[in-house]
């Protein structure tokens, strides 16, 4: 993997630039849709493609726990299973060891958890993560790190900074023995900037191809967020691409390009597709709700997708309320082309030193309706 | 509408045919994807077209009840609501008012019954149903009848049949004077083949551009059907369209089509695909059965559809284990190209005079693993 700012914004951190990876380049800023389960839900890889997206995201921990790494393996790895030849980074699964397990302890050599799906036991090591990422054959590695939400006691920030760090550094070692893809750091250390300065500068001496910006958009105030992802990237190289994990709704994504961040992933745009939300240039709308009834317009004027190219308000509408799956799968559509267009804008106003000045005129836009 | 015997088999009553409407040709024998809810379940109408489908169903009785008609005739009527250019037959709802509405009441004006979504109170009439499918703007109409179950009380099909009679008079009437699309006559008549045949010859009296066989595929054994297919049959005008509705099943299907019949509609290609069953010329398989794990063969290795071209029984296996809507999606496409090559062999053996060779062939291999 190799990654080259290709333009720098002359008063704002921001930049953009290209990712090159041997299955394909990724101009950033740019939009990863999730794919949790080696499928970006209700649609085909060649239509994730098509609303603009050049990398996905999958899940180590979802993965591992099913259909699990051997079977993937054999098929040539999560590329081949799934169909989609493009870039794929995975996640190491720390965030939904914390989220999702029923029970789990964290010790220094790992941690252990209980399958959400059956109960049974399992066991993460940083070791351990890799090696599951080596058999999906993914593209960028994520190490295991330890996650807390917010609220939470700001005492628990030093222990989980210094675990995720230990870690860090067994990641590294396994990965440079017998890992594939680039490993990414994680620079952890919630809310407080000093912190997460400090843990920037560490993950940083460790020398990693890339650096994730993870525990954020998990419930904090906006500015929280946004003073905190400002701490992290002045401690950080310019010449390394800078993502922030679970990051995806508009406001808050363009405003950490302009704080000089490259890559995003969320399932917010595809989570609220499926009941029937769209984003729109004007703000989100609810097709469920009854003023669509008799709408006849596109889903969404302003947008050039083939949803919006060949069906009404009213048509979604209609397969919503009689729960047909084909709503959430053109709401899906529409809403990844969305995000598509909405990155392929803003790459754009990067490069044409205009990119303040069209985020204001979006967020002014977006707001209204919000 | 128009209808053209193509080609007739020279030993059984089989034939190839065409049936021309305003919005294009059917090559018969055709089978008709269901679209009960204007969709066809997790497919875009440019799917249904490539699965070889020519003509679709849609449902009166669940558009009536949502989003109502006169929605669907504000956005143009249902081939511009839904988005599918090709012919719609529309089914009255007289068989879903029997299976579906909590309670009715039929007289000789119609039927009272209870919405299953709301428990509102509604009426149909012959010739409110024939409004309705005027305002859906229906290519082939289908009138009000009377629909038993099985097994019946076989002293109810005398008075089903009278009252399914007097009401086609009416729905005649009514379609003459202020109709559009073409109005089918419908026979009932219960499994008693002379019951059939009366049935058959007193809706012929009437003259209808088409007649469908209502009431079958409803539990009865496949031989009472076939012989009652056979009655009805021998009393149909060669030079009309017959349609036996509800049957889709491969084996029921094809010997249907021995005995004359040129056209179909099932629920049941589309419907166990959601439940993770493909059609295969080797008979279904079940994709939830733990073999397939690790199957990294095509689906059906006889199918040229772009599932099997481009993913694994291993892969379609994991997304229905993982309760992803793409594995529905994936195999309702298979399922109904599985229907759409089979409809399109089944009309080249009859243009060729090998029909009933081609049928055996087929139908021994599909049996050996049912």
């Amino acid at each position: 993997m190799d990654f080259e700012v290709v333009h720098q914004a002359p008063r704002i951190a921001a930049r953009a630039g290209c990712l090159r990876t041997l299955r394909g380049e990724v101009e950033t800023p740019a939009f990863m849709p999730v794919g949790t389960n080696a499928t970006v839900r209700a649609l085909t890889p060649e239509e994730v493609a098509e609303t603009g997206a050049q990398m996905i995201l999958a899940n180590a921990f979802h993965l591992y726990l099913r259909p699990g790494p051997e079977i993937i393996a054999r098929a040539g790895g999560l590329h081949a299973f799934m169909g989609w030849s493009g870039p794929i980074l995975t996640d190491s699964g720390g965030y939904q060891v914390h989220s999702l397990a029923k029970t789990r302890t964290v010790d220094d050599e790992g941690v252990a958890f209980r399958s959400p799906i059956d109960g049974s036991l399992h066991r993460f090591t940083p070791e351990g993560v890799v090696d599951i990422q080596r058999q999906l054959g993914s593209d960028i590695v994520m190490p295991l790190d330890v996650c807390l939400g917010y609220p939470h006691d700001p005492g628990e920030d030093r222990a989980a900074l210094e675990q995720t760090l230990r870690w860090a550094v067994r990641s590294r070692e396994h990965h440079a023995r017998s890992g594939t893809g680039a490993l990414f750091g994680i620079v952890q250390g919630g809310f407080d900037p000093a912190l997460r300065a400090e843990a920037a500068r560490r993950t940083v001496a460790l020398e990693f191809p890339g650096y994730a910006l993870g525990g954020f958009s998990v419930g904090e105030p906006r500015e929280v967020m946004q003073d905190a992802i400002a701490a992290v990237v002045a401690e950080l190289p310019p010449e390394r691409p800078r993502y922030v994990m679970g990051l995806g709704d508009a406001p808050g994504l363009l405003e950490a390009i302009a704080r000089g961040i490259d890559l995003f992933d969320c399932a917010l745009p595809t989570r609220v597709a499926r009941t029937g939300v769209l984003l729109t240039r004007s703000g989100r709308i609810n097709l469920r709700n009854a003023r669509f009834r008799d709408d006849l317009s596109p889903p969404d004027p302003d947008c050039a997708c083939r949803v919006c190219a060949r069906t009404t308000r009213a048509y979604l509408r209609h397969l919503f309320a009689a729960d047909e799956m084909l709503g959430p799968r053109l709401a899906t559509y529409h809403n990844l082309a969305f995000m598509g267009t909405l990155l392929q804008e803003a790459r754009s106003a990067l490069r044409d030193d205009r990119y303040e000045h069209w985020m204001s005129r979006v967020l002014a836009r977006y707001a209204s309706r919000w």
